[in-house]
């Protein structure tokens, strides 16, 4: 069984630990990734807290949750340093003991072993958990998380680095929340992902199509616009959500990306991969940005051959071999210089197709006719050279970020046409 | 004065409204700016709760904490459209009615004149501040933020949208919480930035360098650790977080990177202009990732020439000129291999100096010498070039960006040590 039906809504809090998430030190990462995951789990998280690493602040937490949500998560502050109070604090709020478990602390022994460590107290007293609760075991770390469970109500404590969080939640917590009834088997949402459409226009344009049963919400970043379907309390299955999907897709049309939550360039790589042809990048004001999304996507290297990051003119002749009087008569940010970077970049790298971007990201530059936010592209291909213009309202990040984007999506729709074009001429 | 005494430390709560910031669509970036804001003014953050757009939830967290804080600050939920439903919330939380506010009618009617918009009456919902409150200006978009203040406490509604949230805080909510008496007019922390030690190690070297009465903190991203030492409670000047500042730089000594905020490429950026010098680039398995980290620094082309980002052999070989039998023999992953790199740079781009990166950032790849996670680092120099070998624990992303930090850092010290010869040489 796929679905997703429940008697009631669940009730979710995510409760993150940690004096550098309120002082500005650093983003709260793990909502982000728990909430992606509790929702797609039919699990979305009603409401989180985050708490500075002291204990009467985490007790009085859960202590005023405990019993009004269905599902308590906590992050951080079950190391094995004095800063770490949470194990202790939770078990003070449920009103329960702290007992040894000896299968953590063997895990913890051996573990320790095998690296030359030598096992002290402090380490140990991450081997407790509340009477009553089990122990996560934790193979990339030393502290084990905890799960505690009362009357189809569950409590969960997860370590703080990631690396150890992600794969106990996927192994040691999901499957316990299915057991409970609380989380479902199948996926809880499909997400439809675009770019070239905004947010109002995509939902005027598929609303319609999306059962009023099911929820319908909305993310942007930088272009993309996802539109999720979400079976909410409709015991709508993972099939029906794919339905509904498939419909949202063909009304999008060219605007559609994938669904799921591919990035721009996996999706470029995948096309080039089935063509079985590499690509090559000429950045100015991009400065390696576009290069990175392609390097980001494991397994690259097979059709990324690599980018010329020409910040100078200088660099512009000499690694791309754009000529002089070219930039001198149209400008180093211009449509023509675009298309040259373009064919350079495809020339020196000896690529099937190439990818360039010129532009003024500010704060400073740009000119009367182009000011800053003016990027022009260039995409080199085996049957020509094409450029385009693009103006981006923003700050030098988002300038740079939105041209990156753009020209992601600018070679996803040639290969696409490319593709389209071929079978028709193969037929 | 810069003084921040207080007869008491201040409560202050951030409340996060969006669904999409606990579905997993976006990270909570408000908080960390406005986490990094409050603390510099004396104002650290107790509590930060991220609820959805909701009326209900969003006044029945204001409902319970106003009163319990000194500072209350909500962000997003108050523009023009049916989700934004904070501006009512709040004022049925605070027992007040939203009355007309004609100057922000003015400003809004007057913006969309000029934009050429017409103003609808969604619009002017905008146009209204709990009884006993005023608006905030916002000149960058339509939604005016809030202030409302009783008895010494206060409470703020800040726009969504990052660009116009930032300087309404900086120009009309800092002024007026020092006002109120709530915000210190000097600097409440001095953050010390290095790279090269553990936060472990780093403790127990500054610890006794610091007065108990201040409070000393840490912050790790990817190598960097930072110390932050705040007045707290004790009434410190800024001056007397600078004395204690300037001690704990001559202690760390070469792993002193800045006091602030800069990052490690706009150091060595400030250096390399100081010396009127420029810098290429080689890049491998971060694959743009170090240009990006230069590119992004704002009159980074003054001096930062460009990055060859070649991800097959033979791009190394044709832009760089890395000689085939060098990548035979010895692998494009070696010692011999960043070093031809550095110096193909630095003769390509026709730069004084050259930094460069190959290695294995897995998931893929790797030898039995060599497995994932290592990278080699090349240095070209107008006196020689130098190769280092990095071993990273850590997925693609991981290995990646701390062998852009760790290139970064290399590069800083060498050119230090250089500006030391050079005094020496020129004494």
């Amino acid at each position: 069984m796929d679905s997703c039906r429940s008697d009631r809504p669940r009730e979710v809090l995510v409760i993150n630990v940690g004096d550098e998430l309120l002082d500005g030190l650093r983003g709260n990462t793990h909502l982000v990734w728990l909430g992606e995951q509790l929702a797609r789990r039919g699990l979305p998280v009603t409401r989180a807290v985050t708490v500075r690493d002291d204990s009467d602040a985490i007790a009085r937490e859960v202590g005023s949750a405990w019993g009004a949500y269905d599902v308590i998560v906590t992050t951080g502050g079950i190391g094995p340093t004095s800063d770490d109070r949470t194990r202790e604090a939770v078990s003070a709020a449920l009103g329960v003991g702290l007992a040894h478990a000896p299968a953590a602390e063997a895990a913890l022994r051996d573990r320790f072993t095998r690296i030359g460590r030598k096992v002290s107290d402090a380490d140990l007293r991450q081997c407790r958990v509340p009477e009553g609760g089990c122990e996560l075991p934790n193979p990339r770390g030393t502290a084990p998380g905890v799960w505690f469970s009362r009357e189809g109500r569950a409590l969960v404590m997860l370590p703080g680095p990631g690396l150890e969080l992600r794969p106990m939640f996927d192994e040691e917590v999901v499957p316990r929340l299915r057991d409970l009834g609380c989380a479902c088997r199948g996926e809880a949402y499909v997400q439809v992902r675009t770019y070239g459409i905004g947010a109002a226009p995509l939902e005027r344009l598929i609303r319609p199509l999306v059962p009023a049963s099911l929820t319908l919400t909305f993310g942007t970043h930088t272009g993309i616009v996802d539109a999720r379907i979400s079976s909410g309390r409709s015991g709508a299955s993972a099939d029906d959500l794919c339905d509904v999907a498939r419909r949202v897709r063909d009304a999008v049309g060219e605007d559609f990306i994938c669904t799921g939550h591919a990035c721009l360039a996996s999706i470029v790589i995948e096309q080039l991969r089935s063509l079985e042809k590499s690509v090559a990048l000429a950045e100015s004001c991009t400065g390696g940005l576009l290069a990175d999304a392609f390097a980001s996507v494991p397994g690259a290297s097979r059709v990324f051959a690599g980018s010329a990051v020409c910040y100078s003119n200088d660099a512009k002749m000499n690694l791309l071999g754009v000529p002089e009087a070219l930039i001198a008569q149209h400008g180093a940010v211009s449509a023509e210089a675009a298309a040259a970077m373009a064919s350079g970049a495809a020339d020196k790298f000896g690529s099937d197709y190439a990818l360039s971007v010129t532009g003024f990201a500010g704060p400073e530059g740009g000119t009367d006719a182009d000011p800053v936010g003016t990027v022009y592209l260039g995409y080199s291909s085996p049957t020509g050279v094409w450029s385009m213009r693009l103006s981006v309202v923003g700050d030098r990040a988002q300038v740079r970020r939105r041209a990156v984007n753009t020209a992601l999506d600018w070679m996803r729709r040639k290969l696409n046409r490319y593709r389209v074009e071929d079978l028709i001429h193969g037929a």
